[in-house]
């Protein structure tokens, strides 16, 4: 359904002193046979087949510590893991580095709940639907929501700074991160799990560890925000235009709504048809076809007021030409058929052949022009294909997937994929976007970054790393 | 008024040739004059007097990156400053350093105004009264907002990671910026001018500059996030018992009304009395005595309902005991007077004789316990002490004042600033908290560090300066 595998290259390695590993966490925590390594070496779009001399599963941030320090004795190098749900291969080792996986999959423990701050102190390992369900216990909200979060890690969350549907209202991961436990390429801990809003006493450390992807550090805990739990939600699918449609809302609701709007995700037609194609009992909730759609949230703690500024806004939206058709949903049921329709867009391209992926941003402005010069690009370099632009427009960012003609062949239009990202990213870059909205760089997009990031950025970056891990022991081959 | 000014010795350096700056920036923005120079080497509190070479005055990020590298060739150390309003001496450059203070007053520029993608990119020296100006102008709000607006600056803001009275909505400066452009120590120029949401594509190096005070590049412009305007407001000024029934009330107001909670703050009796002794015209708006009060505001894009929601959740809250009584602002002229009782704070202290400041940040579930605590601890040092213990209690983050005893001497007073400081931040550091919340480390509290920063943060702290500054050109002494 993807890009296809790069072969790997077998290497042959000397032997060193694994049991060294089995000291620290217990033989049963350490996995060398490779069968066993198998589901920790591959990943879901099955872009990437790793390498690893052993797969490591410490139950605590000193045996992180230790397991860092043993990996850095024997000149192995260290490539942090957490759900293995990461899209950019940043959670499997290359064959070009000897190498341990650390899976932080053990660490799943929540330390502390504190609602009077509003924090919740959790480990790395703790799955991001795990955290959710916490904090719903303690009756607030941790916003953050990705398609793989029953799967996925708070630490891989933090490690690629991850986005999702709610960046609109409460921002990507870091905005919702207070505190961080890292344990440093020396084996050394920081202990940063700060519960404070405000704390100028020096460098932004948190910051630069999130959405390094595991080559500054290995995170082992986190402070994260928690939120007050929405009472009220009102939700509408509303038909529009064009994205130049779209972007009218979006100004007309920020400006009615401000932070009462929590989702604004657009939708084109063909996802519409893709979904109720392809997903039982999913059908369009407006009579009329239109070439694009948004699905547009409110949510707010009050108990009620919402329906009433959702019909304002919506009336106001139709009035001015903005709007051509909406529908509100009247139940819970109806709400949930309309996320379908979003939610199940990637979903069904994978029953539609293949699928040429971008996770880019613009700037909110140029969304229409981005997507105009896009969907003309792809379209004559493969007549036929297919594009299916969707997503988090409130943020600028969209997933630019490009199906494959009807009935064409699969593999050769896979064959374009680097073809088709260096003309699609050159738009993005020209319009001042990022090549990764929310995915970050891992190994896919390392080798795209020279081209398209201000050098003295990557020089930085650089800088920062041999600073920080000089002896580059951190995920090699990842980022930089 | 505070701390007394450190004796300044006075230093005989070698000449060096000063008319290289004047080549790049004319000589009417090099100033050399010691009597001229005097407004850019003392600040507010008188507590630093500076030692330079020069004030250099470039026009533009690139006159800033020649006069860099110009001060490097000659080995003089430069100093950012923005507005000089800076609480911590960080603009000042110190005796022990050969400097120029590099003024970035003539860099005011608005570049350029995106209200589609809700940014604003403006250069540094900009005050930060302008960019609110400029907001509003667009129809949008940049929420920032402190007491030295008029005269502080973007640059300074950013550079100090500026806080105020509405991070409790709105977060810090660093929340409100998308994107920077900074002049590093060698002379090159990073462009980060960034209008994106989301960018994963590498390293938060937009994060590790803001708060940086100058120590890492000079901050030349930046990309600002603006919000939608808020259309009503509901303000009211609550009597609480105790600081535990104001943190009960803050539950309350963040559960029922979310994010329209824009303004917490705590305000005690001895505030209010100093306030109304005065201010002409200032009055306490309830009839009877309260130990602790609360102003609070709800405002909202909406053009109503807030009235509604304000007075169902005092209603609520005096239901619940925890609120004894609550003025509700019937007209703008009352909203203004319950600000004055806030605002007017700093102010008035100062008539009130020698005043011994700390600006420090709890976990807010522990402001509670840290008030009790400080307040028994600095009177039990000074009998007769009267703590005037102010702020944000919404980010956990007080001004822990403490006035003299009526009558006592001044200087005797401020003479104890040192031993008092170390005491209330023994306590701030044992309950998780931050010795410098919101004004930054600067000179003042650089040799607080060690004690109370996690070690491992303070050698990353090193290496970073270590690798982006690695000949300790930018704002030496500051910080670290």
């Amino acid at each position: 359904m993807s890009k296809p595998v790069a072969p790997t290259t077998p290497v042959v390695r000397a032997p060193v002193d694994l049991d060294g590993f089995a000291a620290i966490v217990g033989a049963r925590n350490v996995i060398t046979a490779a069968a066993d390594m198998e589901p920790f070496l591959r990943e879901a779009r099955d872009l990437y087949r790793g390498v690893a001399r052993a797969v490591v599963k410490p139950g605590s941030t000193g045996e992180v510590a230790a397991v860092v320090r043993h990996a850095r004795a024997l000149g192995l190098a260290v490539v942090p893991q957490g759900g293995n749900t990461g899209l950019v291969g940043g959670q499997i080792p290359g064959a070009e580095s000897d190498a341990i996986v650390l899976s932080l999959a053990r660490m799943d423990r929540v330390r502390e709940i504190d609602p009077l701050t509003d924090t919740m102190t959790v480990e790395a390992g703790m799955t991001l639907l795990k955290a959710q369900e916490l904090a719903e216990q303690a009756d607030r909200l941790f916003p953050l929501s990705l398609a793989s979060e029953g799967s996925c890690t708070i630490g891989g969350n933090i490690a690629t700074n991850a986005g999702g549907t709610a960046v609109l209202a409460y921002g990507n991961t870091r905005d919702l991160v207070l505190g961080l436990e890292v344990v440093l390429a020396d084996g050394r801990v920081w202990n940063g799990l700060n519960k404070l809003r405000k704390d100028n006493t020096g460098y932004d450390l948190k910051d630069l560890f999130v959405g390094s992807e595991g080559t500054l550090g290995v995170v082992t805990a986190a402070v994260l925000k928690l939120f007050p739990r929405p009472r009220s939600r009102a939700t509408a699918f509303c038909a529009v235009a064009s994205p130049e449609a779209a972007l009218a809302l979006l100004m007309l609701a920020k400006k009615q709504a401000g932070s009462a709007l929590t989702t604004f995700e657009l939708v084109p037609r063909i996802g519409v048809e893709f979904v109720t194609r392809h997903i039982p009992g999913a059908r369009d909730p407006l009579s009329d076809v239109s070439p694009w759609y948004v699905l547009l949230e409110l949510s707010s703690p009050a108990e009620s007021g919402l329906d009433e500024m959702l019909e304002a806004l919506l009336g106001e939206a139709i009035e001015q030409g903005v709007v051509a058709d909406a529908a509100i949903a009247a139940s819970l049921d109806q709400r949930h058929a309309f996320w379908t329709l979003r939610e199940a867009l990637s979903e069904v391209q994978k029953l539609e052949g293949g699928s040429i992926k971008h996770d880019v941003s613009v700037p909110v402005a140029l969304v229409p022009q981005f997507l105009e010069e896009a969907v003309a690009c792809v379209s004559g370099m493969v007549p036929g294909c297919r594009p299916v632009p969707f997503g988090h427009m409130g943020d600028g960012n969209i997933h630019f997937n490009v199906s494959q003609p009807e009935g064409a062949d699969r593999d050769a239009f896979l064959g374009l994929w680097d073809a088709m990202n260096e003309k699609v990213h050159a738009i993005v870059t020209r319009l001042g976007g990022s090549i990764s909205a929310e995915h970050g760089v891992g190994r896919l997009k390392r080798d795209l970054l020279p081209a398209v990031k201000d050098p003295v950025a990557l020089d930085l970056m650089r800088a920062i790393k041999r600073a920080i891990d000089p002896e580059g022991l951190l995920n090699p081959g990842a980022v930089l």
